[in-house]
Order: C-alpha cells, then structure tokens, then sequence
C-alpha cells in the first residue's frame, strides 16, 4: 500500500479547485525531496496536448523533482493561448513550490478543446501545496480521475540484495484507451538509485508489455504521459545487466501491471475484463496485431457482454488480423475449454459457454500453430453503459 | 426500379426455407439465361466459410449461370462436414436448375459455427425455382437479409452510344460491416457484353470505391461476396479504353454506390450516417489510414449518436491514425462550418453544433495539408440499440 508515496522520498497531495462539478479533487501533485532521476514515455498521437510538448522538452535531462496534474480539462486544440495557460500553471506551481520550473513535469486530462480555468487553477496552489504529505498518495490519485470510478494505486516493496525497495504508483484512463498509450496518465515513484538513461530504459520496456496491451475502446487520446521519479532514497544502486535490475524490473513491471489493469477493469460502462493470449503466431508483430484485432473487435466485445459463446466472432477477428495462419489449424480456448478446433466451431452447450464468459476476468487463448511468437492484450466488454458515457459526454 | 433483375436476361426468386423464426424468405436465387461472363470480389478474411471457398474455385473461368444464397447460417467454422454440406445443397440447386454445378455460385451467410438444415433447404428448392421470375427481384433481395431491416436494391438504365444498359443488383450486411469487405453479400447484374476478364476489373476498381469504403463496426467477415453476371441481352459491347466503358463504369459505380451506402444507412442500431472526406494527405495510403481511422473511432460514432460537436475526438483520432500532418495546418470541417484550425477547437454553440451532427447524413472534412491525396469512408454511429443487437444475438 501507500500508492505513489510508497518509495522512500516522495510526497504528494490532491485538492479540488472546483472545476468538477462534482467538487472532487482536480488537482495532484507529486513531489521528491530534490531533482532526482525520472523517466515518461508519451502519447504517440500526432495531435498532442501542451502538457505533452512542455513535458517532453522538460523530461530531456533525464531529471525531474515534481509532476502536477489536473483533470479538469486536456488543454489539447487550446492553440498558443493553451500553451501560454500551461506554462503560466507550471511557474506558478513551481514558485509554490520553491523549486527550478524546468524541473516540474505537467499533464493534464479531461475535456479536449476547452482552456483551463488558470486564475481558479492558482487560487488553489497553496492549498495543494500545503496539503502535501506521505499520506496524500490517495487524495493525489483521486485528483486525476475523469470518467473513472474508483483510485487507481499499486504499491510493492522488494529485497535487492539486503535493501529494501520500493516502487509505488497511480494511474488513472478509462475511455480513449488503446495501445500506444490511452486517455490515461500514470506517476510511478521509486526509492531506488538509477541513472536517468537506465530508468528510461526500463520504463519504456515495462510500459511496451503493460499500458501498450490494454485497450477500453481503441481510440488513442492527445495526452497519455507515464511518469517515473526514482529519488534513491533507499540507497540501493540499481544498474544494467545485474540481478538486481531482474529484481527491480520485475517489481516495476508488477506496479504497472496492477495499475494497467485497473485501469481496463474501470473501463467506461464495463462488467468483465478479457484477456486475449495469442500464441504459436509467425513473429511478435503478427502475434500482437491478432491479439489487438480480437480485443478491439466490437462483435468480440458485445459477445463478452452478453456472456455468449458465439465464437465465430472470435475466428473471424482472428481471420480479419491477416495473420499467417492455417485455418485447419487454429485453436481457441475460452477459459480451459476448447471451442475452436479443425476449422470448426466445437459444441458448447449454452449453459457452460454462458458460465465461460460471465465470469469477472475472461482468457482466451488462441493458438495458431504457424510459429513461436506470443502477444496479449488485456480489455474490457462493449456494454450500453459505455454508449451512454460517450453519447452523454461532455454535455 | 428492379433490383437485380432489372438488367435483361435474369429472373430471380426468394422463399423461405422456415430457417427463420420470423418465416421470411432465408432463400434467394438469380439465374440467367445461359452461362455468361462473371466476376465476384471475396472477402479477405483468412477464415473463410465453404460456400466462399467453393466460389472462389469455380468463378476463376470467368463464366457463371446462377448464384444461389442464402441467409440463415454462414456455414463457416463448420468443417469439413460443412463443406459437404455446401456442395450438396449447390447439387440440389443445379439439379432443379437443370445447369451444370460448376457454373453455379453460392453465399451464405448468419450465425458462424452452425451447420446448415440442408434436407430442409431442399426440400424447398422446387418452390425456389417455380418462383423465379422478373417480379422476382424483391423476393430475393429479401432471402438474403439477416438483422437487415430493409431490403437493400438498386437499379440504372443508361444509354451507352445508341443502346440502352441496365445495370442492378441487390445487397445485404448491418453487422460486422467493415472495408475488406464486409457481413456483406450483393448480387449485380447488367446486361452490357463484357468479356470476363474486363468485368473482373471493372468490379474489383468499383468494389474499391464502393463496398471496401463502408464500415459498420470494423468487423470484417467470413462470407463477403459480390457478385457480378453480364447477360450481354443489351447487345452493347463493352471493350477496355472506350468512352462507352467509362459511362458503363459510372453506371455500374452508382450502383454499388447506393447498394453499399443502403447498407451503412441500415446498419445495427444506426441513427445517422457519416462520410469521412480526408483530402490534402501525402499519399492515399495514409489518406485513406487517417478516414478509417476517424470512421471506426467508437468516440467520435458515440459523438454521432449525442449530437454532441466534442471535436477532439475528431481531432484524437486523426492523430492517432498516424499520418503525415503538421497540427497547426489541419482544418476540419462539420458540413460547411470549420470547427477546427491553428491547433485550436473553434467555438461552435452547442445548438449549432447539435443542429450539424443530429442530420440523417453527416459531413466531416479533414484537411490535412501535407499533400494531395484524398480518403475517403462512410459509417454509422454506434447506438445502444448496436450493442443490444449484437449483446443478445443470436440467442
């Protein structure tokens, strides 16, 4: 436990300046005792928000010692005056702060096209400001939540070595999700000791086989940021090529994972989580891109609301990835039970296929005998819930 | 007016099989006169059902006599049992045709994984055939519907030199309707002369700006097939390189062209729809990546179904189709009203804004201003009633 402020070093804090109706926390900030190494992997968007632009500059050295978030607005398709906004709440932040503004991360999320409300944003900073604390991880990562329906945290503390380290952290996204990054953000804080280039390293890695594989509805929003501080606070020197980077990356990958799939889990309007193991495909590229064909396919994902085993949705996705496969061939699990084999649709009486697919988290399995390679993908079901969000939203 | 028979020398016919609860026609045939020049365009689907398999093989001489199909089972994912199945009936139906097998063609299409009742379909072949007719067409456009909710036909008398040409056809597919082909079937018939190689061409170029533009849901199937039979009644020659083929091109283009568009219009749960315009791309790869892009994009149908202008998502799933592009030159447009330019999400009141997307037919242009290719793609919103549909179907 403790989310974002589980690593040695770190505070953090979350208040609302009254932009959500709702008046729940807006803001979120997070903070380390001094500029310490940090990492973010970006959206891939073309269209990209000012916090985007303004971070990536920022993040260069390698360097960071706070991330400020808002939810009240993407400032994305703002124009220079969005931009002129962001830097305006980054120096005002930082003089809170009393720290170097090129230090300080941003991003922002929520309504894209519409500018931030500044003089409310900073009217507020001495109230986030002071508010922050070791304790403040969860009112931090309710700050960043838009359409989500619960805090996202993952903490885990690990022995490397006779040291203990921890890495903790929060993320939020819950429409707009797909690989490459989805409406969602993420701060992940370490107390281990690693240098700027290697914890890039890692994030990047660990990111590519975590947020890069879960999918709500396959749009790719303008504002996906992964955020990684590593204060070093515990002392322990984490570096290429040893145990204790296995160690270390295994535990990241572990914080990330858990957020990931809280974030699908939370997906708009969903009842069940489907994860989708392609397996035996020619190369990762085609393993990856059949995973991503099921998981996005709406027939797929409506079968998974309706709990019933139609699995010739599931071929025909299968069949739409273009993949080299021979139908003969393929084989497809849902859960241990077998349903597609020999180019044929198996029997699954309806009360069993029924049970398969109502169950809280679905695995499919797909095997399709024309190679090695593995891929996977983690998403969510189609329900009217989601239609609704998005029909409703913003208005 | 006269759907597929409105070219001389067909007659179709459409019964009910009793495959459908409802008791509408599950059954359509076409036939012409003698064995004339025929093309089709397959599904690219790597699953593919028996009776398209079956198709593919006997088309590759160019010539066909009838096509016989039918709407309550895919007969895909069924086997090689099911592949029997399909020869068996196409035995049956040439047999009661008094035609040579090999010059029949077959479709199916519903439920993927079921076999086909093919002593019930038989025993309802004399009725199919003692129904074939002139009057036919609408019949048959009937026995191919599945959760259509129309019957989908199209007709064009042009006058080509001194000679009248009649090209017409009939068409199907609300779900799993995406370019590539699509839950889509469509019969075209005209009766220019045209040797079967140039047909070919000419339906594949059409197909291309056509049916393969479409797209319901992204889900692309198993059994897409269009056909195409030239009786050669007309008289009129049509040879490559000639103004006559350019004004048999355009006729046969409007023909499609209404067939695929009757098929968005019809598609599950829609209550508008939408053409996406991508012009001023590098390349029309990236034209056509950038209007798929934008069409599939579940965020911007659900705007569709709300009437709501939240133009970010227009502007999101741009950016995330990966083109060529400089944000601060893309112009978007809702109809005629521009709502995005220089970055920014112009102000659009909320009534306009509700007046431009509550159409029956929507507008967008995306001006990307990195080259001179043009894109295009039509869809439909995505409806509660879509997840309805495809959430309790088939049971």
């Amino acid at each position: 436990s403790g989310g974002v402020t589980a690593a040695k070093g770190f505070l953090a804090a979350g208040v609302s300046a009254g932009m959500k109706r709702s008046r729940k926390p807006d803001l979120a900030l997070v903070v380390a005792e001094k500029a310490v190494p940090a990492a973010c992997v970006f959206t891939l968007n073309k269209i990209k928000a000012a916090p985007v632009l303004i971070s990536q500059e920022r993040i260069e050295k390698g360097k960071a010692q706070a991330v400020f978030l808002n939810s009240a607005g993407a400032n994305c398709l703002t124009g220079k005056p969005g931009h002129k906004d962001a830097l305006k709440i980054s120096a005002a932040v930082s003089d809170a702060l009393g720290i170097d503004d090129e230090s300080l991360l941003i991003a922002s999320t929520g309504i894209i096209g519409q500018r931030l409300p500044v003089a409310k944003i900073e009217k507020t900073l001495p109230d986030l400001v002071a508010g922050l604390s070791k304790k403040g991880h969860a009112l931090a990562a309710a700050g960043i939540l838009t359409t989500d329906t619960v805090i996202k945290e993952a903490a885990i503390e690990t022995a490397i070595g006779n040291t203990k380290v921890r890495v903790g952290g929060m993320s939020k996204g819950s429409g707009m999700i797909a690989p490459s990054m989805a409406t969602m953000l993420a701060v992940i804080t370490t107390d281990a000791l690693i240098a700027p280039k290697f914890l890039r390293k890692l994030l990047c890695e660990v990111t590519d086989e975590t947020f890069n594989v879960i999918s709500v509805d396959g749009d790719m929003s303008t504002n996906d940021t992964v955020f990684m501080l590593a204060s070093g606070a515990s002392g322990k020197k984490i570096q290429p090529n040893t145990a204790a980077a296995k160690t270390f990356k295994a535990a990241l990958k572990e914080v990330c994972e858990k957020l990931a799939y809280a974030i699908v889990k939370d997906g708009e309007g969903a009842l069940r989580t489907m994860e989708v193991n392609v397996e035996g495909a020619k190369n990762i590229e085609q393993a990856q891109r059949c995973a991503r064909q099921v998981a996005l396919s709406p027939l797929v994902k409506t079968m998974l609301t309706g709990g019933d085993p139609n699995v010739g949705r599931i071929a025909g996705a299968v069949g739409a990835s273009l993949v080299d496969f021979d139908p003969e061939k393929l084989v497809v699990y849902i859960g241990k039970t077998k349903v597609i084999a020999k180019n044929t649709a198996l029997e699954v009486r309806s009360a069993i296929g029924k049970k398969l697919l109502t169950k809280p988290h679905v695995a499919l399995r797909i095997c399709l005998n024309a190679g090695k390679a593995k891929g996977r993908m983690v998403t969510c079901d189609l329900s009217k819930e989601y239609v609704h969000i998005n029909t409703a939203y913003p208005t």
